[in-house]
């Protein structure tokens, strides 16, 4: 893979480190390379100078090189301590060549002055009083000895009767003389572990005998290694914590908290059931959270004692600087998590090697709550702990999750590299302990309007690794800070709206299913009315959960993001899941509706009357007597039937625009950002800052809300402008049927429908431009008669509710197209598709024109007013018995049967259907272009669908519908 | 702000820390509260234990607590260094209470035995050989004097004519007698360095007299601390390492490097000019790079020797943690750094307090690029610094461009907050130094294909800031590893490409230009020709700049994140602008050229003519004989001029479902994660892994490669799927014109248009169902002749280049109406505008009928095909001089003033806006919606005012182009 050129050496050197260089060479730390060592000398221990091997003495030295010589070849000749000579022993040799004296000796090489004596010295220390002294570590002096010896036995050896452990001097005491110094990893691996041996039992003896301040605090320490957990037995850390803590109740507690004993750490709250409850539940924080205003405060000030294993007290530590998190991430992400109202989310995975390398020794943490009181005092509020890896007992006690059963702790730690350590300190450990999930909650008061929280809870989940390859393991590693409120009575209210809206809406479903079967002049309740009482139940279920699910949105977006004083707080995602429930269930019911509306749609009948009539006979061929009526053209029914088709997905907004405004102020304008789990309400964020997780309700209350806002100023904007300026296609149509002098005879129901009277004015309208000239302009100079069915009146449009009889005339002529469909028939063999249409076109238009010119007598009609209440319940109270019944309709509600007069379903729709994409896969881009895909799916099949329909009801050839 | 409440104190507790408690109070690590000592005591150092206040000695003590008494009250009496006795003294007391000794004498309170003596000696260390000894640094022992005594004066004591600096004696040597301790920070501002002060002399002398290695280390950090810098005085760091370099010449280099002398650390290259460039560029790396494949590799090894201030080396360190990387950040983004091809960029602000804490002591780094041989061995490459800050006589001579005059150096510091301390070294330094940008660069071997690559520079820029505040001070630091090549060449390639295709276009657009000259008719060269000649210049050269934009956007694409072994590496941002430039002129001419057709497609003459005549006469009256003729209906244009009116925006793919298509992919697919600069060529990317900066070129390519794909998907969609078996709106349009007996004129230019031949072959359309439906049943079966303008032929459509007599003809109708727009005249002031129009529109009617029919003979016109030339240049040979040509042409190219005939430009024009918004803010999203909304806009001023345009050519009125 890689070539060794020449030239390339130049600036190449080959790797070396100190380890590579073995015993006769240093590594030179200038040339970064191994160097031999002079003559007699070997490398030191940091293996990067050279010494003089032993029995050898320095003969001279610069500081950086020495030079050796040898002692004279006596046994009894030996280097001296400093190795600058060579002197007699008294005794034997120590193995690094200098001379050795035996068990409480020092040894003696020099005089006072600095001069080396001839032969060196063994001089016994004193061990009894007053001198009180053994020799010092190095064995070149004698010192007083440890105090707890001259304590127990007034001597500088322990005695019999007392206690010799861990290198101190007991007298006898209460606490057990055998203890547990193994621990139990990963729940049943048992770890005899090195630092339990040597310090549970002298930490425990010095606690209690010697009340000796660090040496409680290890003890507390091991407890807190042991993962607090209590049992039956007394030898175990917590056990001779618990001993002492009963033993010492007479010191009484510290800083007038009873679970705090004087002298020892606190690290348990009591186990009195639903303790933890009321520690967590009862009062709330002295501060006053606020997002917003003068006296905002978000800051969540945590502060830690910390402790190593020894139990010497470090320093206090803002948690503000991720001392929590083990993680590693820039500053400004780390201290987001310490931002009330932040949801705060973290992971990772660490490799194992770096933990070891990071944390040679476990650290420990009694976390506080820092305030400032007005009086500019600080105080602490100490934050309970619930450790899920605690044993009570043998019992996992605070795995549950009621709260009265846990057991508070007090003292954490991150990582356990010690241990798990079996035989030296040195050595790497068996296992390791991580707090590989740290959770804190904050549960705000209930009814607060100023932001009052109860104390935090962090809740710690430790993870037992044995290290078999430190550089390939990996743990996965987390911390989150979490805001919760009790969300039941937001449920409650929810579940009552639902229930309330649900029952209105079987009651107007009812209705509408009533005034169906009015429509089809069907009487009889059958299946189909079942069916038919389901859809209109589901568009109206639709609604209920759309007004429920936009009304909670747009709740916890205002009244989130809004306050000042906290007072909601959104709910866990856990907690989202019905939300995300009842959008799906408003959705699916929405797209019933919307499919049965366009079903419907596509099945209308419909047909053009044309009124013009020929204007006279022409002679075929000029001067003869043999004459042939004018032909009516066909073309200006070609014109409105393609209009008609035109305007079937005509809409009172531009969809396409819709979804790319939403897009641009969701995405671009960045008010999706305000559906991020944090109080803040800046649209734009820092790129470098945290970003917390997408609240689903938050996203769909924006989401809801600029579509809501934008598809209203699109209507706004349509209806008051564009229509009134621009176009309007609705009003073209209806003016282009008086001037085209053709009607539009419309049948949405079997029995209901609509007409449109287009009539001219005029009497002819197929005619040529001169003439439609004059005519337009005679009608706008007010020269000609009104518009309007009856004498007089504008009125051109009209709900018609028909008696079954004409229904059945007209079903009687259109009976052999339909039948077409059918199996054929020897019958109609003869007529050819084309003559039948043709023929059936000439009847109906000749009978639907003489029903509107009241030329049949049984099949009369009036025309009449709706009644306000008709209007407002869309169902018409008087049966069409006798006479057809005409409504003057001059807000043109033939629409229905449009795109256009089912904006509302058509806009909800869309909107539901882009946040059902987005709650699923929380991408605005994705849900704007499915929405984009399928708006443009179902209006081409409307277009299509519909096409073919108006080509078969109004017998106009589908190859002029362009 | 916080109350304070009863049940609330429960766990509270006032925050105490060490430093609060005063002298006579500890704090308690156990209650975390001050305490009070017992009698006589006073607080320890460390705040935490009580001892006995002066004069007092221990009485008892068990390891925690102890008990004071006093010594008895005579002038001599003091307590023993150990606190655990009284003595009397030899000579007076010091400050703590023990006794005194005079300087060279130690103190001797026990015996060998550990027995207190009655009084307490003095005994004076001998300075002279053999003993050598001088107290130790407690006062209670003679020890071994310091080796460089013994070595320059055979004794304890300096003596006369040695130099004594820095607790040192060096004999007499070559350095200069006085140093210059100061430091200069932020060029100018001198401090006096406590640092320098008292090591820079003794450090020089060490490491020249006695070769200490340690010493030459810590001479060369301190030159280090001062920038390398090099003047002509000699006694500053720099210069005695200058000195100390040219006087040890004799040692020779280390690891045969000539610029390392052994026992001095490597610090600088030589001075000899052009030096840089030859160690850059010279040869290339011993490691191959390649991004994919079995033999991938883009680890880049970097390894570093750390040293700290003092000279000792403290680790080999891999830089791949982080080491040089100043900003925290997670492992995986910190590791992205080393990837070989991802250009990695990293910055943030450090606050000055955080600075302070991280780093009490400088570390430096010798860095090297680390291989692993195919043998195994491991060589590490020294990797070259180019310290921005250095002075060579006074000059920043690193900072300019011009390779050659820089000065390389090897060693660099991150951090040095020891420097600017003054007067003691645990004070808070007064400046601090901080490498605020470190730049790693590699540069690619030209023309390699193996992935070779010149040895990688590290630019350093360091920033001294004046510490006042730390607390509120802050400072930007960023790190960064670019990747660059040669871009020259490919730089020569686009010029010579551009010029070429440049000049190409020039020649297009003069044919162009020609054309269009015919096809007005005019041959004079006036203004408006030159101004038509730079407008279609404009089209040609967008197109220019599109093919070479487009190119080089797809060669970067697919040779960039397609090779295996490197060969190209992406241009730096600095060397895109040329790009984005090229891009912004290609859509500045497109849009030139869109407009020019927009306008000219609005200000085309077109007219229907209807070729129906009346059927006959009609008698008025039954029986009588007055009869006027039937007249023709309107109806028929009035389709046909709305169907026109339809067509005008009508394109060959959906431009809403381009953009939304083109989004998707690049968002949601994930294409746009092709135009990071790195070499992945995934298109999901992990959330947490490092996100490179965007290439534009590359977003370029990715953009246009996916719109011109989606694009001519389209294409291929409509033309072979959608025109043949849904709907295909030109071709339907000229069959109507022939089913409704309308012919359509369209004069695109003065001279040259277009003819769709609509005669009816069946003589009349104007009729009713019957007749249209048997018309169009006799043609589906052939019955009748075909619809072609020549006898049995099908060709409807033409392209017609007219005669300036028929021109003139045809504008000689229009005037009355085009007339009407200008001042109004006496004359015209009888006829209502109605009535002109309705005359204009029957003699047009007339007029043009006549001249199809041949009926003007001199006007007539031949009809030809077009030669394949003129078909390919686009232009007439022939100039219509007697009679009017009409060419066939089969492939509706009057769509050229439509919509649809101008797809390309549409297409690339709608691309290249994608691509300039998003260039210009690097979201796709804005780019989107942006487009979206031009698309709709030109659409709809296209369609509001080609309708105007169309009701004034045609005289149809307005209202009817629904």
């Amino acid at each position: 893979m890689v070539a060794a050129g020449t030239g390339r050496r130049q600036f190449t050197i080959t790797f070396q480190q100190p380890s590579d260089c073995g015993a006769d060479k240093i590594f030179d730390i200038s040339s970064l390379s191994c160097v031999r060592c002079g003559p007699n000398q070997i490398s030191s221990k940091s293996g990067t100078t050279c010494i003089c091997q032993t029995g050898f003495k320095v003969l001279s030295s610069n500081g950086a090189t020495v030079t050796c010589q040898q002692c004279p070849a006596d046994a009894k000749q030996a280097v001296t301590k400093d190795g600058y000579g060579c002197i007699r022993c008294p005794g034997g040799l120590n193995q690094d060549g200098t001379c050795q004296c035996p068990a409480g000796s020092v040894l003696v090489e020099k005089d006072l002055h600095g001069n080396l004596l001839e032969q060196a010295v063994c001089e016994v220390c004193s061990p009894a009083e007053p001198a009180f002294s053994v020799p010092d570590a190095t064995g070149s002096r004698c010192q007083r000895c440890q105090d707890s010896f001259i304590n127990t036995s007034l001597s500088c050896t322990c005695g019999q009767g007392n206690i010799l452990v861990g290198g101190l001097c007991f007298p006898p005491n209460n606490l057990p003389t055998s203890v547990v110094t193994t621990v139990s990893f990963a729940q049943s691996l048992l770890v005899q572990s090195i630092w339990f041996s040597r310090h549970l039992h002298s930490s425990a003896a010095a606690c209690l005998v010697f009340s000796n301040l660090t040496a409680c605090q290890a003890l507390g320490n091991m407890c807190v290694m042991n993962m607090h957990s209590v049992s039956g037995i007394g030898n175990d850390a917590c056990g001779l914590y618990n001993t002492i803590y009963r033993a010492t109740a007479a010191l009484g507690s510290a800083q007038a908290i009873s679970y705090w004993r004087s002298n020892l750490p606190w690290l348990f709250y009591g186990d009195q059931p639903g303790l933890a409850s009321r520690v967590l539940r009862t009062d709330a924080l002295p501060a006053r959270f606020s997002f917003k205003g003068a006296s905002k405060n978000t800051n969540i000030n945590f502060i830690a004692a910390v402790y190593n294993a020894r139990g010497d007290f470090i320093k206090w530590e803002s948690a503000g600087g991720g001392s929590l998190q083990l993680c590693p991430d820039t500053a400004v992400r780390i201290k987001a998590a310490y931002t009330f109202g932040t949801a705060y989310q973290q992971s990772c995975v660490l490799s194992v090697s770096k933990i070891l390398t990071d944390f040679p020794e476990p650290l420990f943490y009694d976390i506080f709550m820092d305030f400032t009181l007005s009086s500019g005092e600080r105080k602490l509020l100490a934050v309970p702990v619930r450790n899920l890896n605690q044993l009570f007992n043998g019992q996992l006690v605070n795995q549950g999750s009621n709260m009265n059963n846990w057991y508070l702790t007090r003292r954490i730690l991150l990582v356990d590299t010690l241990t798990g350590r079996e035989n030296r300190l040195e050595a790497q450990p068996k296992f390791i302990r991580i707090a590989a999930s740290i959770r804190i909650s904050f549960q705000l008061v209930p009814d607060t309007q100023k932001g009052e929280v109860y104390p935090p809870l962090i809740t710690v989940s430790y993870s037992d690794i044995a290290v078999n390859n430190p550089d390939t393991q990996t743990v996965p590693v987390s911390f989150a800070v979490e805001y919760e409120m009790d969300q039941k009575e937001a449920q409650i209210k929810t579940d009552i709206a639902l229930g309330v809206l649900g029952g209105v809406s079987v009651l107007y479903s009812l209705l509408k299913t009533a005034s169906w079967k009015r429509r089809i002049a069907s009487p009889i309740i059958d299946l189909e009315t079942i069916l038919k009482f389901l859809l209109f139940y589901a568009g109206d279920l639709a609604n209920v959960f759309f007004v429920i699910t936009v009304g909670t949105g747009l709740y916890w977006l205002i009244f989130y993001k809004a306050q000042q004083f906290v007072s909601v707080l959104l709910p866990l995602p856990s907690q989202e899941e019905q939300f995300v429930t009842y959008v799906g269930c408003a959705f699916a019911l929405k797209a019933v509706q919307f499919l049965h509306k366009l079903i419907h749609q596509l099945s209308v009948d419909i047909f053009f009357i044309d009124w013009e009539r020929p204007r006279g006979k022409i002679m075929e061929v000029a001067g003869s007597t043999k004459s042939i009526p004018t032909p009516v053209s066909i073309w200006r029914t070609y014109f409105v039937a393609n209009e008609w088709n035109e305007i079937q997905t005509t809409r009172r907004i531009n969809p396409a625009f819709q979804v790319a405004a939403v897009l641009f102020f969701l995405e671009i304008v960045g008010f999706s950002s305000l559906a991020l789990r944090d109080p803040s309400s800046a649209l734009k964020r820092d790129a470098e800052a945290y970003v917390p997780q997408w609240s689903l309700i938050l996203r769909y209350g924006v989401a809801t809300a600029v579509w809501l806002i934008i598809g209203l100023l699109q209507i706004l904007f349509f209806t008051v402008f564009h229509e009134r300026f621009v176009e309007d296609k609705i009003r073209q149509f209806v003016d282009l049927c008086s001037i085209s002098n053709i009607s539009v005879w419309l049948l949405s129901h079997r029995c209901f429908g609509y007409y449109i009277h287009g009539r001219s004015v005029h009497g002819h309208a197929d005619t040529n431009m001169e003439e439609m000239n004059v005519n337009l302009k005679r009608e706008a100079e007010n020269l000609c008669g009104q518009r309007g069915l009856l004498p007089n009146t504008d009125t051109q449009t009209f709900q018609i509710s028909i008696t079954n009889r004409l229904r059945q005339q007209y079903d009687r002529i259109l009976d052999p197209l339909t039948r077409r469909n059918g199996p054929s028939r020897l019958l109609d063999a003869t007529a050819s598709p084309f003559e039948q249409n043709t023929k059936a076109y000439h009847t109906m238009n000749r009978f639907l024109s003489s029903v509107i010119d009241h030329a049949h007598k049984e099949m009369d009609y009036i025309v009449k007013d709706k009644l306000l209440f008709e209007r407002v319940i869309g169902m018409e109270f008087i049966e069409p018995m006798d006479k057809s019944l005409f409504y003057n309709d001059e807000s043109h509600s033939f629409s229905d049967v449009l795109y256009y007069g089912n904006e509302a379903t058509l806009l909800i729709f869309d909107m539901l259907f882009f946040c059902v994409v987005d709650l699923g896969s929380q991408n605005f881009v994705l849900a704007a272009v499915l929405t984009y895909l399928q708006q443009l799916l179902f209006k081409l099949l409307r277009n299509a669908i519909g096409r073919r329909n108006l080509a078969t009801k109004t017998l106009v050839d589908e190859r002029f519908l362009m």
